[in-house]
């Protein structure tokens, strides 16, 4: 059996488990102020070419989506994000269990686009009525998208553009951030992000480590008593040394986006293999994450010795799966799969 | 340098470091439904002589004090903690972020006396105007409590007799929990709190783990769509199997027993060692976290090479400090305490 | 200047000041327990012909909206209304501050479907990933609608059954129930309403009240200590008297429908006038409110004369205007309006 | 049987009925931008002595300090009150329901002391973890308080200096405000009140109106789009013009301040009367809130003639019982009570 289900199906890159067996036992203060997450920070700092970045490690996505959008809005805002953004049907209302309602936009193989947003926004502060609405407070996009599809920088700077039109922060969503920025079809660096964007974050439990996800705030522009406020939502953690040691490891000799493109170097493999084999494309994905459209007879033959990630039904004969490689495939596990495909 | 400044200021027992390597490669399933956590949940439930109890792992103290309490009482009842509860002043109003009270009762070196809490709770039945109050709806207790004294069996069986006269639910931090029962002095088993509370957890964090906290439900008393509600909160990790393996691995060999006897210990070795030299305990703490009285003059001295917790000031001259142990405290570290004392 | 702005520009209908003056000096008690809320109950019981009913007095309809939801949904479930639902954006993000997340379906002249209520139901119940979604838990809609429009009784039967197909509430949003009750073309009675619903409330502050919108419970359902959650919204008045006179009034000798069905003759008056004059409406509606497309330059001729209500801007040279009657028109307004069209 | 049970058991003053009667045919915008509400706002500002005061109009008391704690503080922070503060305990916990705790310091016949907030504050910002806690944000004063007591100027002078300290603003719930300002024996006005105080309200529905507080932010201190927040909370009336009218009707010719003086006429003949009878006061309030300690044998006497507030039973033979004046108190009733004690 090979599994392509998730890019969260195993442990952590070794180097990562070698850090932290070699750095047990020395003794550090508690919460985030250790040694580990300070190099972290640094080398984040750095690899975002944005010295002025304030870095904090949470533990996982929604986590970091609740925390950054609860705390950067007002509360009589809400967040704009496209209508497959993960924050609007796939985390159980977290947001709105801070208070704060998701606007929905068009998606376009997952992407919301400027000049709707624009529109949108626009739209708000045309109404007469808007005392009475929820005022738009920020952007939240996902890069990769939901569907591995990515934004262009052209496409940033003019989302970008109207958040500033507007004086509204944009969040990025970078759970899979690796291996968006290691995409052979990409011109959207780290710094460019870190340019372009208020906030966002470099996801680690997808990319390599155990857990964790890196928030940067770029723009001098962390919100006030930030620790406290991780407190008040359960997200701060005693031995922030767990997440520093991750990120100090991932962004030391550029692991990060070593391994980032080993993954995208899989997919590509694995794109070739689909395609050879007369796969239909749900959508042209260039990252990690591949949805194929197959017959059920089919499926049920592949998944008695592939797991793979179900993703929906379009009609009664066919399903749309994901297919997602990570750091840790292999050639020997896409060649396993070429068996049964 | 030697610190005894927290119980969390080393990384993990090494025989969990080393089970995560050995199981790093193992392709699993998502957000807890994987095969260690399955295991760790077998053997919590053996341990606590307890085959019903449904068992979940968090990440971290705070986070499992308030998804338990949010998600237990009904939204308009609120929860009674010692007034020195960690939850009342110490996690920075997650209680009251998730809509809910902190009532707070007298504390007795920590604990709260089960006559007080049945007068209380009569006090709001009594009251003609309750329809206009905050139900009382759980009683939350901390076993070590935040001094690291600990109730007695018959004290947790008259507070659990006073929570069931008014079908109010116990719940028990066991932040520190390992240190607690393998303390010289209690008369409390760990089946024994399965049997007296209606949800617990078995800290992790704190007793040898990188993180994790391990709730029990012990009465098929789950709140419904838990899963749902802990990721509404934020607090489910997509790689669940980083808290199965640990969880596994300290309850495989009574390993989390073992090791917290060793921090017990090595407190009595400290108590011992401070009793010979003369200091002062702030009060008479039977496990691994011990409070002494000692003048500034002396605890600039002894700063100098011992990093000690600092609790409180109770006057001008002197400071209330506290010594912790852990798992990772080694006789060493003792004897080179005992040189600046 | 005549004024057809919104059914809310007026005081209440004069009987009412009559009550209150003549009941002014009769000592109650307070939060609602007085004699004048009881036998405004009991009138509303009787009309609803549900003796099971229970009857609760609130001030106006986004507290009503927000008390019902939060109350009746568990925590990790959401409220289902048509996108033109007043609480998707008109109530300022009343919902999501309780904490939940409402779902927009597609609205046909503000009404939504049953077969697709059933199909996105349905959706959540096949999909494999639920446990990280919010639950469906409410169906919530207005009648008469945002664009005053009625259901059928076939179509509530038929969303009612889907309702109970899933077993979830159905909440009717009744802020101008009278005036849907007393249209000309309406198949649906308030019993019906109160067999079909299992909450509803019925409007006072639009049909005749100076505040106040009464909340039926209708299948022994209310949730548990209503009192005291209403109190937690801030929304339990201590003179509830001023809301069980002024619905005691309106359910005496049917003033509440007497009056509604006086408004429903004063727009169909001005339905005729603005169809005789060649009006373009922007949709059939069948109640006190008549939303009409009129050119930009026409329009600012009438708003010399006329007070109307804004709604939106299709194209730069038109606006959708609202004409709204109510229990206070005149045939002299609407003559006096007939000049300027 | 004559009732001294609350000084909310009767309607409004008759001028204000009146008032609504006459305007009652005046159309007028909603929401609160009615002429009657600026009317009213322009009087209470020159009735502060305070030009720059914002003015709005909510319901209830309760809501009014669940809008004004809410908007007013930051996230992270808490409100400050006395134990026996209205929002501690009688309030449903509707502050905790918006996420915020409430910190309780002793009280004394039902004030705070300026020395004791100092420490509290101090002890705040002087401990080393309050990262960790909730920060102080706001403080919370009632006056007249729930045991009818008064602060004196002195004593709000000193409150008011902690607070500029520690730049934490000072909210007075003025329920009963008429009551405190026309006792005999206090020295506070209400332009000492706009000086002294960051927010504060002017109760309505306790002094004479059928429901309505008056809150005003004295510093140019209104949180942002507070009509958004307003209506967030449920709190916004579409009928605004209800609690304009109330309020232009109480600051017009002084009848707020006359009608409070008459319940404070009341209230002294009322405790002349109680002390000729030799009954033992609980407390010494001077304004129109008197307690009492009865005998129960004797109470249930009196009850069948009078009722009166139920407030604590110190001992199982004895009760305490609020006797309440208000604007509506006649000689014919404290005459009626006389004979029955």
């Amino acid at each position: 059996m090979v599994s392509f289900q998730s890019d969260y199906i195993m442990g952590a890159h070794p180097r990562i488990l070698e850090r932290l067996a070699e750095t047990n036992l020395t003794a550090t203060a508690g919460y985030g102020s250790d040694e580990f997450c300070e190099s972290a920070k640094k080398k984040i700092r750095t690899a975002c070419e944005c010295p002025e970045a304030d870095v904090w490690f949470l533990v996982g996505g929604t986590q970091s989506n609740a925390v950054v959008i609860s705390t950067v809005l007002q509360r009589f805002e809400g967040v704009i994000a496209a209508e497959t953004g993960h924050i609007g049907f796939h985390e159980a209302g977290a947001v709105e269990y801070t208070g704060h309602k998701v606007f929905l936009l068009p998606q376009h193989e997952g992407k919301i686009d400027a000049c709707e947003l624009d529109a949108y926004i626009k739209g708000f502060y045309g109404d007469a009525n808007n005392a009475h609405m929820v005022h738009p407070g920020m952007v939240y996009i996902s890069h990769p998208t939901e569907y591995g599809t990515l934004y262009s920088k052209d496409e940033l700077v003019r989302i970008g553009n109207v958040c500033r039109k507007y004086n509204i922060p944009l969040f990025l969503d970078g759970a899979r951030l690796g291996y968006g920025l290691m995409s052979y079809s990409t011109d959207v660096t780290l710094p460019d992000i870190a340019k372009l964007c208020d906030v966002f974050y470099i996801g680690g439990t997808k990319v390599g480590a155990l857990c964790g996800e890196a928030i940067v705030f770029t723009k001098n522009n962390t919100p006030s008593h930030f620790l406290t406020q991780i407190k008040q939502q359960g997200a701060l953690i005693a031995k922030g040394r767990l997440l520093g040691v991750q990120f100090d490891t991932l962004f030391t000799d550029d692991l990060y986006f070593e391994i980032s493109r080993h993954a995208i170097d899989m997919a590509e493999k694995l794109k070739k293999l689909l395609t050879d084999k007369g796969y239909t494309f749900y959508l042209d994905s260039p990252t990690n994450q591949q949805f194929v459209l197959i017959s059920d007879e089919k499926l049920r033959e592949i998944e008695k010795h592939v797991a793979v990630g179900f993703w929906e039904k379009p009609d009664s004969a066919h399903t749309v799966v994901r297919f997602a490689t990570s750091w840790a495939t292999t050639d020997e596990e896409i060649e396993e799969l070429a068996k049964y495909l």
